[in-house]
């Protein structure tokens, strides 16, 4: 079964960057994403006009296939999630020239006929990262080896993906084994596997996030992606589906300084960090009774570098925890942790 | 909306209850649902060898098309909900003797070759249940007129939708506003309506919560069939997004007297009654801080009648709550609780 996830899940590089007719950069965060984290995977740019620039090499369709390019990857996301019909002769012509197609869309690439045919005639691949298997068990709650990491949150968006990106790329520096476990589709296409865990059905969400990290040895750390969170009123189900199936040794706390409520959410407030690491541990403890926090990720870029600075480590004392602030400063104080 | 779910839903009558080769009598929670709380439409029962017996009459398909069987209803969901293929002709044979078959199965039984052609050629219907609206929406969290109630558990399978029945049932008779609200196959197959919340994409559960009991009179009680356990490995995410959603101003927690552990998770302890009500309300107090238990439903079916009574006098001395066994003695000890 793992294997399988693999075959469909993993992405060939390197990679070509789509990014359509797209000039709102706030639109393309999953080309800047791929650009910033997998620059080696990234081969070149192709926009239509005078779209977004990621100062890659630009590269029409032609040349990027000369290249060895291997998959063209759709960086953008327009307002609403759908494929643009004026990318899909695009897509078509990359297929027709040998490619594989990934994307991160509401809109599935193989639901559309010509881009369907096109994949079948070139016998290439479609990624479609934000559908998930069908097939994914009933979580069995069962222990696994090797050790694993997951960011949770105060709140949506408030870093989780990054944090568990720079832990996972300060430990590949330091040699230690890892992975990093995608659960969103900007992790998936990232990482070339994963689960987009918040569009899993319900019972199985636990069960996908056992297969998301399998048995490893004992001194591998998977470096899960979090999802939402305990305190958000629309996604703490999943938060906790995650939790479960993850059986996180290592916990990690991210959070936005200075935030107060639940973005979206008025009158849902963001609790102190102590009270949410201490729910984190309860629901995490059903599963791994041994789940502990290692430390805490603050955003903290509405500060000053002194305020900043003085704010990680008065809750650094305060929660006898490492608290970074992985953008700004990175994550080292947090890393002698994972050291066997 | 609601009347087009039900035109959907509504199956006709009388029905067969088919058990296929399941043994274990707690994977045919709906069947023995059915026959408890719709008696006057089940004609009988269909077993493949020494399956569960509901002591109802054993008919064949033939003898059942010939007492004018309506419908026949798949009674009984193994573990993940698949449907076995050794099933598939027994449910074949059925359509070709022109029954409607209805399943609460997450295998859609639209989506199986055989059973898809033999409904088109006999121009009966599919009921698949446990197929959710695709366009629910994200919770939004704001709180909704009316009042809830909402069974929560120790584990699953301890009584939650019998509790909420039998709660719903005194409320009609005790002339209190009052809807059931289904929540699972059995559920929405009683009552022809209803949300398969463990069925739901994982970023929706709560908003189809806050969907199954929208604004109502503010002395209209939503009693809403509560699904999984926080306390279960698997189901918990599931558990969490439906509290959230239902934002319920009461909740009555579900046990079976004697069960330690969660059942089919080795391991898993079952927490006190007066840790778990802790634990259920620190959850349901995010979306609703009035959340409090009026109740407890213990099954006392392992217990003679003198130590049930005892076992439920003890646990309503020590919790200072009324603790009733709905199956076996009522739940008039709770009702007073829901007079305005």
């Amino acid at each position: 079964m793992l294997l399988a996830v693999k075959a469909r899940r993993m992405l060939k590089s390197p990679y070509l960057l789509f990014l359509g007719n797209t000039t709102d950069p706030s639109y393309a965060k999953t080309a800047f994403g791929l650009r910033d984290w997998v620059p080696e995977r990234c081969a070149g740019q192709l926009r239509l006009g005078a779209a977004v620039d990621l100062g890659l090499e630009d590269l029409s369709l032609e040349e990027a296939a000369a290249k060895g390019v291997a998959t063209l990857v759709i960086g953008v996301a327009p307002p609403g999630g759908q494929l643009p019909a004026a990318w899909v002769s695009t897509i078509v012509a990359a297929l027709n020239l040998g490619l594989d197609v990934a994307s991160g869309l509401h809109t599935r690439l193989s639901q559309i006929n010509e881009i369907a045919t096109a994949a079948e005639l070139n016998a290439a691949c479609l990624h479609d990262v934000r559908v998930p298997r069908e097939d994914y068990p009933v979580a069995n709650g069962k222990r696994r080896t090797g050790k694993r990491l997951l960011t949770v949150g105060t709140d949506c968006a408030v870093g989780k993906k990054y944090a568990a990106l720079s832990i996972f790329r300060s430990m590949q520096e330091s040699g230690i084994k890892s992975s990093f476990r995608a659960t969103g589709q900007t992790g998936i296409l990232l990482s070339g596997d994963g689960v987009p865990v918040d569009s899993v059905i319900a019972d199985f969400i636990s069960g996908a996030a056992e297969v998301l990290s399998p048995d490893n040895d004992a001194d591998h750390w998977d470096v899960i992606e979090g999802q939402g969170s305990l305190f958000h009123p629309a996604y703490a189900g999943v938060t906790t589906g995650l939790i479960h199936g993850s059986q996180p040794d290592a916990l990690l706390l991210c959070d936005e300084a200075g935030k107060e409520e639940i973005y979206g959410y008025p009158g849902f407030k963001i609790p102190s960090l102590k009270k949410a690491m201490s729910v984190y541990q309860d629901v995490a403890r059903l599963t791994n009774p041994d789940a502990s926090f290692v430390g805490v990720a603050i955003n903290t870029a509405s500060m000053s570098e002194d305020d900043a600075l003085q704010w990680l480590a008065r809750n650094s004392t305060e929660l006898e925890l490492p608290c970074v602030d992985p953008f700004r400063f990175g994550v080292e104080p947090l890393m002698s942790q994972f050291m066997s």
